[in-house]
């Protein structure tokens, strides 16, 4: 018991200096809706997932890609100069296979650029749950799960995927975090209704507003994508693929 | 339902900057000791309690007031100077009844010195968390339930609080904030067994190494104190005493 590597919770990119990331394997977590098209994108065939913070180097890269998409939204609106938007839904395979998505987000990209530091990064959402907790348990390492927020305020559905994640792995691990007990708690009390128990926050409303209902409903489902997206270099690419 | 003032809960200091404290009736909470042990001296008839951060002012401020009582603890132990610790159960009636306690704690004295734009700050703690549901109502204004947490960290202790807080009050208020729906998750998913969910986190283990089961358990006890501890000046003092 003493041996198992600790598992621990940051809760906002504003607490992520309470944290080391080094030697960790760090797992950014953005479910409305980042990480959640990433999953969606590289499981359907995306070579690569191209996370830029600013929607003119977003432009930039894709300019400089070949067959790559531009894709990102501000505001609920796919932006100004790009091509496509954030939803997970819009990167099919027939779509999207073999082409290099460049992605501009918020929270999610900026919360990516954060831990540099740690030992491996890699992308989590509920439509990869289940391959997200067979890969950290079978890297044995201390685990880092880092939500996205809102402009760093702590959000719910990020927490109750971290939440998700604990409740999951926890006999491999050592919890001794109490953001990562209370995030368990939450998960464990949503008992699988992650989309019933979102309907009162603050992201779930927003986005509902812009009429992103099947987005949220989508992003909330378990296993559509069993994926790992993992950092190498400045992409996110598919694990093992 | 719209002209319901909004509950908000800060997880941490170091998020308070994203809520606005103004206006607001700001509830402090450090339940594992110093608004547990504010609520049991001014209960059990303080006249007042000076919150202070340092050791070295505690000690000169108790030497400047009258019939005054230092404390504090640091890593368990009374720190060297002080008289006292920061038990609530060094605190009955006998001993601290028209006395000023002046005590020196890190976390809550820092945020409650971190708030000072609040219309009114206010002191909770299981121990009189009926009374400060009552006041919070009866105000009828803003409220932002502020978390000490450990060194900036998110704690299970104060977050259960600040839900059991929400909890009986939501129907008063709206709540518009993910983390305050969290908490509430949270107390409510604890069905009243304060104790027995906070045995294994981060602050129980540390405090219970000390030897202090018995402070715990009494920390955890709803209403054994309802008297609102309020801030006046430099001091808390019990409203409407």
């Amino acid at each position: 018991m003493a041996n198992r590597p600790k598992i621990e919770v940051c809760l906002s990119p504003a607490l992520l200096h309470l944290f080391n990331p080094e030697d960790t394997v760090t797992v950014i977590i953005d479910v409305f809706r980042a990480t959640s098209t990433i999953a969606a994108a590289l499981h359907n065939g995306a070579s690569k997932v191209i996370p830029v913070a600013a929607v003119d180097e977003c432009v930039a890269i894709g300019a400089a890609t070949s067959n790559s998409i531009t894709a990102g939204e501000r505001d609920g609106r796919i932006a100004e100069g790009l091509q496509h938007g954030n939803s997970p839904l819009e990167y099919p395979e027939s779509f999207v296979s073999g082409k290099t998505l460049v992605l501009t987000t918020t929270n999610g990209t900026r919360l990516l650029h954060m831990v540099q530091g740690a030992d491996i990064i890699v992308t989590g959402a509920f439509l990869n749950l289940g391959a997200i907790c067979e890969f950290i348990v079978a890297q044995g390492k201390p685990v880092l799960l880092g939500c996205s927020g809102w402009k760093d305020r702590f959000n719910l559905e990020d927490t109750l995927l971290a939440g998700a994640i604990v409740s999951r792995v926890a006999e491999y691990f050592t919890v001794a975090c109490d953001s990562a007990r209370a995030a368990r708690t939450l998960a464990e009390a949503a008992e699988g209704r992650y989309l019933e128990y979102l309907k009162d926050s603050s992201h779930y409303h927003r986005l509902a507003s812009f009429g992103l209902d099947q987005d949220l409903a989508y992003c909330t489902t378990p296993n559509l994508h069993p994926v790992v997206p993992i950092l190498s270099g400045n992409a996110l690419v598919a694990y093992g693929k």
